[in-house]
């Protein structure tokens, strides 16, 4: 019999990971309901016409679709004497498809749930939620079939102080899981709006996927994919000097005024920058970390405000997280009234490697328990079954070696978990009472009642 | 536009749900990690191979499969020009089936993992593993067609340790969840063998079925179906004899081990019982609400040695958690080595019908902010947004409404949020510093400092 294997692109987490991808999850976790953001869970199958036409006809086909148990001739009797159906027909059981599908992202169902439970949701509503989502997309480093995502989303209100509460989050989550060097981008699409009126372009979707590659491409790949695009040499010329703007964001919020000041969706997107801005100082917070990228698109999204999208500084990973604000989220359901929201995301797979790569987990990042009880004998097995009742009766993590086996053996077993303390217990120890503990890190081995070993981990 | 639903059989989960089953999620798992185990997550998607033929013929029929993104003419060319299957293809994409699948149960994979990794584990393995399953079935009340399952395994050890401490994790997390009248039903396989040899019973597997279903059937019943199966009077009168057996695990096993003296099986399995309620009995426990039920039997399942099922007494709820031993975990894979283990299941929908019926959740079992700040105009707001800053510093989750709105629409929202305290901001607030809190349950208030707040939240 061969070995089993994994299907290509999905992967299994084994405790060592685990523990440092909870790591991860708790810490996001714990910052989204500081933050009054509530748990949602939708399920994994979704209807397959919930989810087709909402991510565009690429997204559409990377779309896990479930397979109906009914098959093709159950389906179609009159297929039966069809001869040449038969006769691939004989070895191969032909499905139909059913109307169910796997989940692509966790916005569509948000969207799907605030519709079906409007009447029930108090706006505005600020949910958060963890789940895996699945893409039939070729697998490559870093991208995977299966992957989870982490959203936090607010619908119901315009106010600025979401846009500034993202910024935040980051900032709480990035220094409670130790990563110092990272910048968070923020732009708004009613800026790019401006910008593509003030040069005249003709289509703005091209300009803003253009200008999205800025980073992989450089200026002149970006001026070549306009030129392409009909864009003459003037334009060009005019959107660089706004795009190579440097300085504070003071100081390109004052050139752009200057520059936008005929665009009306170019100043609201001016306006809502400054206004964030000044909601961040009321928090007692500063623009550490945020830059204002004039240059920052996020593709073809719906973004229709703010956008954001968070690098770690010198890994070899993309953006970490990203966001932004959109106008209507449940229009796509034929939802008659205008659901503002704005929302961000995650990107844990890459938050993990980008985390392993500065090698910032902690050391304690692992979910071991924190003693192993060793025995010689029969007596001493029972005699630690009871000392092992003390330890989890004090809320310490531990086990007992469940077999009669040589102590190196039971030694070398708490070496391979990880696990941090061993306490040998022989007949001296069952008539004593005091018992070794040792320290497998340090090698010292101590004599202590279990009342200190307690009060000692 | 017609209203999204969701597929037959599963479920949304929103923050109210949400925060009681993580209430329950979470006390399991920190009773697992206490006891030693360690975490493991495989992915959604297995191989077709990987799962057919493990459950039997009824429970290949109920695993989800994945469709391909190949069509059937792609697939089969030479049907191209088939004019039958024309006739019905017009109008509808026919695919093909492909080689994933959704996971079924946790055991599958979790053998799979450990063939796949058995040189990097450390024997023994304890595992947990959290996450949903899927099947095909028919959805009705309490059955769900994505559903979470908590399982608990050790691999690599006949120590009759593991079966006690099955017993004591199930106490130890009814007891944290609040659950108090409940029985933990044992059996051994071995017992039920000694019972089928002592009463000379061809077929072992149509006896255990049979007995299994003596809760719903009742005694006639089951002797009716054993009748149908070629069991004699006598063979019944003295099966019904030993399964009708009263009193305490020890007369229990005293009486069985007096009649099944002659049968190998029955006296390993007596034995077994035995050196488990005495290695409960050094971990200073009781055998309190433990039954040795000599008729439980655990269906067609792969179980080899001492046999588990937990029911919540006085409600209308089957059992809640199960498990037993196993002789062969990787065998379906092909695996040589011998890997006996033990394991056991938390029906987590289950025992949340259970709760919610017995009115066990802990009022606080809600995830959402502990503070509201309700304002009266900008300048307030603008003050809220520093205070707000202070709260979440010391750990407290709070929020700001949003919006500009008046004051009687914020304290219904944090009202309707379940949101129990409240700071209503005003001029005054902001220039004394003394800030209004209010209870919203007892609707009190009184006015403090924000250091005051912090110390009385």
């Amino acid at each position: 019999m061969e070995k089993p294997t994994l299907p290509k692109g999905t992967r299994d987490f084994g405790p060592a990971v685990m523990a440092k991808r909870q790591f991860i999850f708790e810490n996001i976790k714990k910052v989204f309901q500081k933050y009054g953001f509530q748990p949602l869970e939708t399920p994994a199958m979704e209807s397959v016409k919930t989810l087709t036409g909402k991510y565009g006809d690429e997204g559409d086909k990377l779309i896990y679709k479930i397979r109906s148990n009914k098959n093709l001739l159950e389906h179609y009797p009159q297929l039966q004497d069809c001869d040449c159906l038969r006769s691939v027909y004989n070895s191969n059981w032909i499905p139909m498809a059913s109307d169910k599908a796997l989940r692509y992202d966790l916005t569509v169902p948000f969207a799907r749930y605030v519709v079906m439970n409007r009447n029930e949701i108090s706006f505005p509503f600020k949910r958060y939620q963890i789940q895996p989502v699945w893409r039939a997309d070729k697998p490559q480093k870093g991208r995977y079939r299966e992957f989870y995502q982490c959203d936090a989303d607010v619908v119901g209100t315009d106010s600025l102080i979401c846009e500034a509460e993202i910024i935040l989050m980051i900032k709480e989550v990035f220094k409670a899981i130790g990563i110092t060097d990272y910048t968070i981008k923020i732009n708004h699409r009613g800026i790019l709006s401006g910008i593509a009126e003030h040069v005249k372009a003709e289509n703005e979707t091209s300009l803003f996927v253009a200008i999205d590659k800025l980073d992989k491409i450089g200026e002149e790949g970006v001026k070549n994919e306009l030129r392409g695009k009909g864009f003459d040499e003037k334009s060009l010329t005019t959107l660089f000097h706004i795009l190579n703007v440097k300085g504070s964001l003071t100081n390109k919020i004052a050139f752009l005024a200057a520059t936008l000041d005929t665009t009306q969706h170019g100043m609201k997107g001016l306006r809502d920058l400054q206004e964030v801005s000044n909601i961040l100082k009321s928090y007692g917070a500063t623009d550490e970390h945020v830059e204002f990228d004039i240059a920052l698109a996020r593709g073809l999204s719906y973004y229709t405000g703010c956008i954001f999208e968070v690098k770690i500084n010198n890994v070899s990973i993309g953006s970490v997280s990203g966001g932004g604000r959109y106008d209507n989220l449940t229009k796509a359901f034929g939802d008659k009234e205008n659901l503002s929201g704005v929302g961000f995301s995650f990107g844990v797979d890459r938050i993990y490697d980008a985390m392993e790569e500065l090698q910032l987990f902690p050391k304690d990042a692992q979910i071991s328990s924190k003693v192993l009880i060793c025995h010689f004998d029969d007596e001493s097995f029972h005699y630690g079954l009871g000392v092992l009742t003390k330890l989890r009766a004090a809320g310490i993590a531990s086990e007992i070696y469940p077999d009669q086996s040589k102590l190196k053996k039971q030694l070398d077993f708490a070496n391979k978990k990880s696990i941090p303390y061993t306490i040998v217990i022989g007949s001296e120890e069952v008539k004593s009472g005091e018992l070794a503990i040792k320290n497998m890190e340090k090698g010292e081995q101590e004599k202590l009642t279990i009342d200190q070993i307690i009060s000692k981990l």
